[in-house]
């Protein structure tokens, strides 16, 4: 791994992804169709309906898409020398997983309706694939980064149809079906990538300050945009109401726990960049599978501040202790942001069945309305339920580190040409730049400057 | 205020906003319920009108939360050394302001029915924090930023009642209640903290290239968002669609004299970055009273290009004469874009009333209908209200100086641990930073230069 | 040319644009009034409608909007030290043109009616000057810019006239209309400003490792925003719907198949960030004139990445030659992002009513409705529709050809004062920049240091 790869290994790239533009035209030439709800029903009330939800939806799903492609893509940003790589390779994995998670979908189904749903589900897979390759960011390949695509999204399709369809476990923001499952696959992916060896700190990895304030212009977009990406699977009306006001809650509260955990673990009172970059967004991840719930306000922001909190806690201990104990190597610190946080959302998913089912039962013997109804839906089971939410995390974080364990065994391939580790985070490695100096007084000749004083 | 603050004050910090998560949550938890508007009209008309409004109002509450998020924050961002602090500051105030703003409804009320209508309305609340902290943006600590939120928003809410509610003045757009009031409470602030002490202008004051670019893509966000921030509060139908006219085109007008007048101010015919982040955004400022009023699309240009114009003559000529002459200190220039074109607007929503009176005593007589509704509904009272516009303005004027020269003093305590001069405008001072070289070939060692030519 | 302009010519931008909006407020003084669509239908059910259409119609223009001010703006900011300089113009061309626009449509119709589709449909002008002026990025002074949105907009409107209302031209997303107008109305004036004359490269020319990250957000901004501005003005419904999903297939096919062709175009496999950041949007140039049309996914797809295709081999091969050949000089690279992709476009939408007309011969013969009734509107004429598409193309390419090097000789007047060669792509050439050092250790004393460590 000390050489450079072969100029040869570089045509893997174009060679994977044009075949799979090739199969993917192929696949929808013979069996993709519009989706169209209101031909469907024309002149009746149901296809007035459905382009009314059509037209809610689509400002959400643009929101979505602003998180996916822009948020995230700065927020991965803050490597000071791997910028352009870090936003171009988001940007190459969304649209890739996006357009395999839709050609799966299609294989399944032996036809494909698309409709805008559709591209919205497909993306969801695709996000998992943007999560899992922050555990190895800046030091793998491009090829490499596809394989973990093809691979995570069959299984993510997979793990979310048992999850979801199978247990019926309620997660309308993915916290299991999507968090967990992305975290401890890409730290499978990690594990079995990098093995048992422990890399020093790479003088390249610390952030700047201005490749700080990018990374944190990510975090904000993100977080402004977290309740649409909430509230899009939701249905319309109180539901979706509740969804909004919840992850809303849970995610200022998180931010403010933020600062105060913060400036308690670093010394002198000072705040850690790095910390507001993802602790501001733990909120987000664990109210999602209960956010259409109706779980009370106060709840909803004591789960944004706890979940800050486990955020912080993690970065500043468990991260260190994993990568000495387990050599475990997660570059982006996906386990403290995905992984703890998803657990943790989980579980109060599973308590909070217990309880409404509980206030279920004594709603019925006063026979009050109101909230009681959406309590029923809720409640109905219970104790059976909860024991599905929990099920449902040990199926996606089993299945997510196994499979993410044999997709990093994978990556190991010499074909998929990974970085030399002098050049890891360096984006000259990816991108043909310009060498050239940047100082303000760069190419002022004399006649330049007396030009400048005339003007 | 030479010598750094004992690491003690550091702690006020986390252990103040700590008791404030504390003490919001004891109060969501006793107090707070969801509004649950479809479901209290379950099947009837009014319930699918509630979720419609909701639906549409979702997307302009987003494009607001990225106005005060992401826009504001990278506009404050325009101090070269100073952005992380900057942005970070912005989020940090808006999360808590708008909690505490949620907290202070709940407790006037005696519960708190959650809906995204309160929501909105606490960031509004909030904005008036994060607009008057940019008079004193880089020389204060988080501590007195904070001390600044709890203190501005009761007395804003105060005022908001006292001038809408008991005046009755129409200000959908916040004119006079969010830019004027929180313009002369920041200066009330700075002129009560920083006394009479002629600050001279500090090396780091001076924006670069590179930061002012970053600042005016806040503006742009601004500028692009601000008919959304103007139009949520109003009836969906004509009056929203007026809305969003008058604030594009005030905005629009506005931005093209900012050019006009920046080129004539500036020697040489240049334009001075400062002025197009600030004058741009004026024209927004000033239509807010008569956003949804039918003042005619000529009005609103005549608006936008006049509020702009004063907030560039207040850089170029009231600013340097309020700090020499009463050693002002206006850090952001708020009272350039926010107070100068607020009175503006308020002035011209009262002439807006008396010549929208005029207007319908001449359509009763002659019966046209059309614009003769709307003009009824805003003209009657005629004179009176004229007088109201006026008084709203002054209540709001006058009592924020008022009251924000009392906070300026509560941010004299030493506890509060202001920063000590050479450390202001230095984000190194709230966080840590990891320091670093930057220059493109730092770090390549002799192999590493091979490795590139290689590769 | 080799001196500076007088400062006497600095006062023409102010002069030019006060002038500019003295006519536009008279302008609307005397003829503009507000479009009421709900007061003129009160109660009735086309009132709900036009509610229902304006409501559903605005988050799609704040998209819009976004990406003209925000995307489009960072995307010309790739020259490192222009970036201030592109941003500024782009935003003072964009409120111009519109403006201009909003007048002449007022002319025309010998009032305005005021709507907020008339401002889109004025938006839509501008976007062809903000296109065009990319020929010319860093050569021309503002007052050149200006003049260029003067003379375009009114040939935009005109051609716009004849292509869509007299020949019946479909193209829903402006893919004739406005990209291929704007490209060689772009490269008409390039022509004509520069001559026979070859540019040596320029050493400013280079963009730099952060220039290109900023450039890249700005392409993303528009990729993910596109789909909005080709379902602005789509009816609502099934073509709307239609619309979205095939401009996101197009632009999604596109981005992948641009990874693919830089890395091949490319040596040792490495990507090109200019690449990346045109070649994304091609698929959205290209698909605009068949978005709304039924021509299936696969259809779409295939287009997106054909036209990427073309993009990356016109930067790699047509650009260079036609520079070598013609001198002709086209700094953003606009022939190979709207020229190539927009002539693709337009030519597979004549091939689209010809396959639509086939089908719908047959659809008829078999009774089978669904999408034959969007085949039929589309596809009655066939043949003939094909021949107006083909002659659009070729009124919208050669108008815009002719009227741009015309204006381009009325851009060699010397009152426009084109800037110094050796002061192009240059921000202190337009603005007043503060020079000073921005190494992280400036200004820092000793007592500083003493204090950083204190701290």
């Amino acid at each position: 791994m000390a050489t450079p790869p072969p100029a040869s290994a570089r045509r893997l790239l174009p060679l994977s992804l044009g075949l799979f533009q090739g199969a993917l035209l192929l696949f929808f030439a013979l069996f993709a169709t519009y989706d169209e709800p209101s031909a469907a029903a024309t002149q009746s009330e149901d296809g007035t309906r459905a382009v009314e939800q059509l037209s809610s939806l689509f400002p959400l799903f643009q929101d979505i898409q602003v998180m996916l492609a822009v948020g995230l893509g700065l927020l991965l940003a803050f490597l000071p020398r791997y910028g352009l790589s870090a936003l171009a390779h988001n940007f190459l994995l969304l649209n890739v997983s996006t357009q395999w998670a839709l050609l799966l979908q299609g294989v399944r189904h032996g036809r494909l309706r698309l409709g805008l749903h559709d591209v919205l589900a497909a993306e969801f897979a695709a996000v998992t694939v943007l999560i899992s390759v922050g555990a190895v960011l800046g030091r793998t390949s491009p090829c490499q980064l596809l394989a973990v695509a093809f691979c995570e999204v069959p299984i993510y399709l997979a793990s979310e149809w048992l999850v979801v369809t199978q247990l019926g476990v309620r997660d309308v923001g993915g916290t299991i079906t999507i968090h967990v499952f992305a975290c401890y696959f890409g730290l499978g992916v990690s594990k079995a990538l990098f093995g048992t060896e422990r890399r020093p700190a790479h003088p390249k990895e610390t952030p700047t300050p201005r490749s700080d304030l990018l990374a944190l212009v990510g975090t904000l977009t993100l977080w402004v945009f977290w309740p649409s990406f909430v509230a899009a699977p939701c249905q319309l009306g109180d539901a979706q109401h509740r969804a909004i006001l919840n992850t809303f809650l849970a995610l200022s509260a998180g931010a403010v726990t933020t600062v105060v955990a913060s400036s308690l673990l670093e010394s002198g009172g000072k705040l850690s960049p790095g910390h507001l970059q993802n602790g501001s967004l733990a909120g987000g991840v664990a109210i999602g599978a209960l956010a259409d719930v109706p779980i009370t306000p106060a709840a909803s922001l004591a789960l944004g501040s706890l979940s800050s909190l486990v955020c912080l806690l993690g970065f500043r201990f468990l991260t260190p202790f994993l990568a000495r104990r387990l050599a475990l190597h997660d570059q982006c610190g996906i386990h403290n942001l995905h992984g703890l946080p998803g657990i943790l959302g989980a579980v109060a998913s599973a308590v909070a069945v217990l309880v409404a089912s509980e206030d279920t039962k004594r709603c019925q013997l006063s026979h009050v309305d109101g909230s009681g109804v959406a309590g029923d839906l809720w409640g109905c089971g219970g104790g059976r339920q909860a024991l599905w939410q929990v099920a449902g995390l040990a199926v996606a974080l089993g299945g997510s580190l196994l499979s993410g364990m044999l997709t990093g065994a994978v990556l190991r391939l010499p074909c998929l040409a990974p970085p030399p580790e002098p050049l890891c985070f360096e984006d000259s490695l990816n991108f043909r730049i310009q060498e050239q100096a940047e100082s303000p007084g760069m190419g002022d000749t004399a006649e330049e400057v007396a030009l400048k004083e005339q003007v």
